[in-house]
């Protein structure tokens, strides 16, 4: 399992735009096979903060999503609505380190 | 629901002690009547970087969460093997938004 943190800040004007291209993005993302979670959300401190975290159940399955129509379109979507370039990290799983339990 | 994500710098000479008591902190974390998840990560390109994805339904659960036993004794127990103080953000959740989906 792998679980990418990825934060993103976006221009205030277009925070509500953003939130609905991403919750877009959630739903068909979940879908995907290899997908265990696909959440997003916004700090608290600051609301053109979000971070999205999605974990998946092995790298292809990672790999796989950033192939997907809606990822593309997601991914043009949403670049001119960012302040700066979004910053990703990639995680290895140790707890839970049950499939089941994601 | 609130989610609060915390990035740990271990010192090398630590990272399996830190491993092991944070497990034991999941591992109590997780039964919890208001904890809905407790993932514990490493970064997969600097070993001694962790990040903590707490999740709550509420803020009430949040705050008692650091009332309990297991996390006092855990902050005790790895706040020497922390190379920096840790950083906590706090989030709202987008998606998914629904208690039964987490």
């Amino acid at each position: 399992m792998i679980v990418a943190s990825i934060t993103v800040y976006v221009k205030p004007e277009h925070i509500d735009d953003f939130i609905q291209a991403t919750i877009a993005n959630h739903q068909d993302s979940i879908q995907e096979p290899g997908n265990l979670r696909f959440d997003v959300l916004q700090c608290q401190d600051d609301s053109t903060r979000f971070l999205l975290y999605e974990a998946y159940d092995s790298e292809s399955s990672a790999a796989a999503h950033k192939k997907t129509g809606h990822y593309l379109k997601w991914r043009e979507t949403v670049e001119p609505w960012m302040a700066k370039p979004r910053t990703g990290i990639l995680h290895t799983v140790i707890a839970p380190d049950k499939r089941e339990q994601w």
